[in-house]
C-alpha cells in the first residue's frame, strides 16, 4: 500500500426528489449568479429544467441558461461558455446531466478564473482555482459528481485529455435515481460499463497489499453486477438505479483508488474511438477492456484470477490463468447480456482503422502504468478486439 | 433504500511518516493557537508528542499541550480543557491519540465556543459550531478520526452518552500504521472488535435494498478479517496495521451506514459494561455482539445468513436460521483467536448485575432500532452473555 492523501468534501444529497432542493443548496455555498448547464432536449422536456428554475428562484438566486453540451464534449462549446460566463458575471456552475455536461461545467469553472487558454489545463496544468460548481446528476455513469476530474475533446487536434484538480470536485452532488427512469437501455447500460471499468483501471495495480481497497472494488463490482439487469429490463425499478447511481459515484471520487498506481490504459484505448468514431464511451470501453484484459492477464494471473472468483463467481482452481480467462468471459456474457457491443465490428470500425489509432493514441500521450503500452501492444489490444 | 445526505469533509493524509507533516495541514487550516491533547506517556515516550511539537514549531504555530486524557473520557476533563482553552484562546483543536483523546477533543471544541454546558450536546442538543479539530491517530479502532461523533462519560450519572455534529468532523486526520506497531495485542485486538462492530451496527437493518451498502460493509469486514491475525502475531506487519487503520476508519465515516436505519443496540449495551465496569469498549462490544445476534436472529435470519456466507465463508444452505447460527460461531471463534473475552465472565462481571447493567440502560434511552430492545430484552442478550 503506498502514502496517499484523500479528500472527498463533496456534499450528497442522494434520493427521491431532491432536484426541488438545489437552490437551497446552492445558495449555502453562496451563489449569485449561476449558470445552468444541460445538454440536449429531455431535460427540458421532463421539466427538470423548469424545476432547477423554480428552486433557484425560490431561494432568490439569478441565473442563465446553457443548453446544448454534446456527449464527447468540445472545446468550442467550453470557449463560448467561459465568455458568456465573465460578461454575465457568473459565481457558480450547475451542472444539471451526466458526465459531458458536469465536464464541461468543470472547463467553464476552471477557465473563468484564469487569464489564459482553459486547454492549458489539458495539457498538464493543474488545476489550483475555480467556480464552485455543483450537479444535479441524470445518468450513472462517468463519476464527474464526485470526481476532481474533466474530459474535454480538442477540436483543434480531435484529442480527448483530461483535467484534474481537487477544486473540481462538486461542492454538491444531488442524486436522485428517478431522473434516470427515462433513459434508453442502451444509455444505462453505457453507464453500466463505464462504471465498472472506473473500477477495473484502479484494481489492476503492481502495488501490493490493498486489502481495503481491493475489497471495496470487488464490493462495488457486487453491487453494480446484481443491479445492471434490473435496470436494464425495468428502468423504473428504483432500487436498481438507486444502487447503480451511488456505485457510480463511489467509482470514480477515487475511495475505490487510494494507496496504489491506477493503470487507465483501457480508458486512453476507448478515448480515441470516441474521438474518431464518435462511440459512446461505456460502449468504446465494453470493447476495448475485454481486449485489454486478455491481453495483459500474464502481467499478473492471480489478480485477474481473485476478480474471477470475487466478483464473477468463477471456481477457484490452480490454472490461475484458466481462472481469470473464464472471468473475463463471464465478464463478457454481461456486457452482452445488458446490450453492450464487446466488438470493434460492432461500432463498425474496420481493421484497417487501427493504425491511425494507435497513432492518435501516442499522439496524446500513451497509455498504461499496469502495463505501459508500446504501440506494438496497443495495436494487438486493438486487434483482440476485431 | 432511505434518502440520505453524506459529506466527509475529513483530509486524510495515510502512510508512513505522515505525521511529521501535522504543523503544515494545521497551518493550511487558519491555527495560530493549538491545543494538543493526548492520553497517557506512550505518546511521550515514542517521540510522537516531540515530533508534534516539532513540526508545530516549524510551523510557526504556538500550542498548549493537554495529557491525560483517560480511557472512557469523563466529563470533568473536558470541563477543565476548556477553561484552559479559553485561557488561551485556543483556536485549534488537536488530538493525538485514539477514541478517546478524539472524543475528547472534539468535545472540548463545541464546548469552548458554547456559553453554556458542554454536556448539554451530549442529552441531545446537536452541535452546530465548534473549533476546527486535527488528528494524529495512534490506534485503529473507533474511527473518530473521519466520524462526527463523540462520547463521554457523565460523572455525575456515570452514564456514557454520544454527541454529533457535522462540525465535529476532523478537518484533517493523520493516519500512519507505523504509528500503532507498539501497542499491546490486547488493544490491537479490542480495536478491531470496535470496528467490527461498527459495521455490525450498520449492517442489521430493517430497511430493505442496500447493494451498495451491504457489499461495503462485507467488504471491509473481509478486509478487517483477513489482516487481524497478522496484525497480532506481528503488531510491525505494516500492510496488516494498515488495513486495519484504513478500515477502521471508514467503518465509522458512515459510508458503510448510508441510506438506512442503523441499530446501536450493543453499543448501548456495552457502554454500561464500560461504565460500571470500566471494560475496554472493544472488549465490552466483543462481549455483547455475538449475545445480541443470537438473541436477534429471527428479526431477519436471511439477512444474518448472508453475512455468515458472504464474510464467514459459511456454506449456504436451505436452513437459513442454522446458517446464520453457524456464521456466529465463526465470528466467536474469530473473536477468540485474536484474544477477546466472549462472555461476561471473562470481564468479571456477574450474573447478580445484571439487573443494574438494564437499569443504567434504560436510564441512558433504551438501544435498539432494528430491535427495539425492552428490558426484558436487554436482559437475556446480557444472560446470553454470562
Amino acid at each position: 500500500m503506498d502514502n496517499f492523501t484523500f479528500k472527498s468534501p463533496t456534499q450528497f444529497i442522494f434520493g427521491r426528489g431532491t432536484q426541488t432542493q438545489v437552490g437551497k443548496y446552492a445558495a449555502r455555498c453562496g451563489a449569485k449568479k449561476v449558470m445552468v448547464l444541460y445538454g440536449g432536449g429531455s431535460a427540458v422536456r421532463s421539466g427538470l429544467i423548469q424545476t432547477v428554475a423554480e428552486s433557484l428562484d425560490a431561494a432568490g438566486i439569478d441565473f442563465i441558461m446553457a443548453g446544448g453540451v454534446q456527449p464527447n464534449p468540445v472545446s468550442s462549446f467550453v470557449y463560448d461558455a467561459i465568455a458568456a460566463a465573465r460578461e454575465e458575471k457568473v459565481d457558480f456552475m450547475l451542472a444539471v446531466g451526466g458526465g459531458s455536461v458536469i465536464d464541461t461545467a468543470k472547463a467553464v469553472a476552471a477557465g473563468v478564473v484564469y487569464d489564459g487558454d482553459f486547454l492549458d489545463f489539458y495539457r498538464g496544468k493543474p488545476v489550483k482555482e475555480a467556480l464552485p460548481v455543483g450537479v444535479v446528476l441524470t445518468i450513472s455513469a462517468a463519476g464527474s459528481e464526485g470526481s476532481p476530474n474533466t474530459v474535454i475533446t480538442d477540436e483543434s487536434t480531435m484529442i480527448k485529455k483530461g483535467a484534474s484538480g481537487d477544486c473540481l470536485r462538486p461542492v454538491f452532488s444531488i442524486l436522485n435515481p428517478e431522473l434516470t427512469f427515462t433513459l434508453p437501455k442502451y444509455q444505462i447500460a453505457c453507464g453500466i460499463s463505464d462504471m465498472m471499468a472506473h473500477i477495473f483501471e484502479r484494481y489492476f495495480t503492481k502495488t501490493r497489499d490493498n486489502a481495503v481497497t481491493d475489497r471495496m472494488c470487488e464490493g462495488l463490482l457486487l453491487a453494480i453486477r446484481d443491479s445492471a439487469m434490473r435496470a436494464i429490463i425495468d428502468s423504473e425499478d428504483y432500487e436498481a438505479q438507486a444502487a447503480l447511481m451511488w456505485a457510480s459515484t463511489l467509482a470514480h471520487n477515487n475511495i475505490c483508488g487510494v494507496g496504489r498506481e491506477q493503470d487507465w490504459g483501457s480508458h486512453a484505448l476507448a478515448h480515441q474511438l470516441s474521438a474518431l468514431f464518435d462511440a459512446a464511451h461505456g460502449a468504446a470501453l465494453a470493447v476495448v477492456f475485454p481486449a485489454w484484459m486478455k491481453y495483459c492477464i500474464d502481467e499478473d494471473a492471480e489478480l485477474f484470477a481473485r476478480m474471477a472468483v470475487n466478483v464473477w463467481g468463477v471456481e477457484p482452481a490452480e490454472d490461475k490463468k484458466a481462472v481469470a480467462l473464464a472471468g473475463i468471459e463471464c465478464y463478457i456474457d454481461f456486457l452482452r447480456s445488458i446490450g453492450m457491443p464487446t466488438t470493434l465490428a460492432q461500432l463498425d470500425v474496420e481493421e484497417k482503422e487501427i493504425p491511425r489509432l494507435v497513432e492518435l493514441l501516442f499522439a496524446a500521450g500513451g497509455a498504461g502504468r499496469f502495463k505501459k503500452l508500446t504501440p506494438a501492444d496497443a495495436e494487438a489490444i486493438y486487434r483482440l478486439a476485431l
